[in-house]
């Protein structure tokens, strides 16, 4: 191999392919990253069997070639180059030689028989999403995912695709949201499928460091999923299973309803945090009524907080409480100015929304005190 | 007690107090911070038995008292208050109440009895340096220091005063650091003692937030010093030990020496860090001729590199090996344009200074390979 490409191309490819390289690969080769040249252009493959990643970039090619490299490396190397221009070469024997300006770099090769190529499926369906609205569903779904891998389903969000709307749905089982958003496409039948957390959030990564907003590909069949971003593909497979009917944990009406002022509830929120996470459950409890809301912590270690934030309350007054980082969580990504809690009583789901957003529900379980 | 105070205030005390808060304490009243309110002010104290702080700030008393308060909680929590001002009162019973706007915390309080106060000694020896002149002298030693329990000496900094001129001198022994300041006072007699490195990275912190610029009070006497930065008092013991003598660790005179462009040094350096890294010493070798400065570092797991910098160099040409962290540690610190470096051979010390500063020497011993 002989060629020469641009730093920085090469340095966001590498770090793109980088998402797939596994913490503890089943194998040494996974630890490489994979890449070939051929026709005017550097293909950089990394992938950890789950998810795959191939980045493409134009390169002028004097030999083609491949080689496998130790991904980790590599990706260092490349980002803390100075000059604009990379030269890649092997000699005879098992290394490639990286250079840039006054830096020459020559790593150890793996075998490139060995790498595990991603394999590029035939897709049934392709549709196209805003970088925007998909970093926003992204965003607002994969938090309430479980990490608990005896139950895989919940690891992913469940993504339905149906008309020009496309639904995510993520739950851990005490607490679930749903988000909607438009697509420009009509995609006939209902389609839905579930999609690694993982993959979302690596992508959210890709899409975020995008140079160019041009819009991003996607494309399913049974068994998994591909998105690509630019240059950037980016493949998974579909976790296996039924997601649980959501549509009936969502209240169908509330008896009160309280609108605050988001800030000032996050900011609240911050405060008793300092308590609460001294509790075994992280409990916070909202006592509503014609005065407001107050949030009240109590630690038999620390000592206990109370708090008042203004609230609108509209139905009889009540008494609840919830594990604080879920209401953390939602603040963190909710944007807005107000938040609307309804809540029947204090052992059933609360429905947190936005006002004046209708594409954004969360529910969440109470904690029993 | 009932008293109330500014926020900001309190809260730069308690963060200043913070850092004696002992990560380990040996018994848990240790891990409260005192506060005493009597005549027309708060005095916070915290200590770890090596090290104690003292900060006083203005507050309007209406009953005196004294409490201790878990450090940690009481911190975190009057800096995330929201208003300016701030309420503490007791009620009957071990707690103490801190309000702010809407906002209200118990906490738990410990026996002010047990506290261990911070002990004011009689100081026979006082100095005033600038703020900027004492960070200087303690970001250019300090990272010098040993981690090794075992010899106390070298996780300290030996500090010489002697006429105008005060020394910190810092080694673990495999390298050594020389900076000198000018002070405005003119002390009498050599004054030689040794300060933990701990306390100085801590005082750095005070005076890096301190809101005036009005220099540093020192006081000394031959068990103890005391670092006074406006409202906050610092007081530690001093080191027991001798501190080898450092002179004759200085070369006399060297055969070579390199002039570099220190930017160009650095960015080269951070490069072939990432294979020296892989390497049992962290060994980088460094080959100076008439052609400038090679580097270079082999790890048999990753690879080698080779980068060039451009280099005066006078004298014979010379090969030698050193522990990248240590030229690392120097540059991270060193201002200036031009490092030049004086070497004799591969095995004897080597001389690093900033050009046009003499009141820094960096003595580094090479690695054999």
């Amino acid at each position: 191999m002989n060629c020469i490409c641009s730093q920085r191309d090469l340095k966001d490819a590498l770090i793109a392919a980088s998402k797939a390289l596994p913490t503890k690969p089943q194998t040494p080769i996974l630890n490489g990253i994979y890449i070939v040249a051929k026709n005017n252009q550097l293909e950089i493959q990394a992938t950890d069997f789950a998810l795959g990643v191939i980045a493409k970039i134009p390169a002028e090619i004097e030999d083609e070639g491949t080689i496998v490299v130790n991904g980790k490396n590599i990706t260092e190397i490349i980002s803390k180059l100075a000059g604009d221009i990379v030269t890649i070469s092997t000699e005879e024997g098992n290394s490639a030689t990286f250079k840039s300006e006054a830096a020459s770099f020559s790593l150890y090769t793996m075998d490139a028989e060995d790498f595990p190529k991603v394999s590029v499926q035939e897709f049934q369906h392709s549709l196209f999403i805003k970088n925007n609205v998909l970093r926003k569903l992204i965003a607002r779904s994969t938090f309430a995912t479980s990490n608990d891998d005896s139950r895989p389903v919940f690891q992913g969000c469940s993504v339905t695709i149906e008309g020009s709307t496309i639904t995510f749905v993520a739950t851990n089982t005490h607490r679930l949201v749903v988000v909607k958003a438009k697509i420009e496409d009509n995609i006939e039948g209902e389609n839905k499928f579930i999609v690694p957390a993982k993959t979302l959030n690596d992508l959210m990564w890709i899409i975020n460091s995008a140079r160019e907003d041009n819009g991003v590909k996607i494309e399913f069949s049974d068994k998994h999923i591909a998105f690509t971003v630019n240059n950037i593909f980016v493949t998974c497979r579909l976790i296996d299973g039924q997601f649980p009917p959501h549509e009936k944990v969502i209240p169908a009406s509330c008896e009160t309803y309280a609108n605050l002022d988001i800030s000032e509830f996050r900011s609240a929120i911050s405060r008793v945090e300092i308590i609460s996470k001294q509790t075994e459950y992280n409990t916070v409890r909202l006592k509503f009524d014609s005065e407001g809301l107050e949030l009240s912590s109590d630690s038999y270690e620390t000592g206990k907080v109370i708090e008042h934030v203004n609230a609108a309350v509209e139905g009889p007054g009540v008494e609840i409480a919830f594990n604080l980082r879920y209401i953390q969580d939602f603040l963190k990504i909710a944007g807005g100015d107000e938040v609307r809690i309804g809540m029947n009583d204090k052992l059933s789901p609360a429905d947190f929304r936005i006002t004046g957003d209708d594409d954004f529900i969360y529910i969440v379980t109470p904690v029993r005190t």
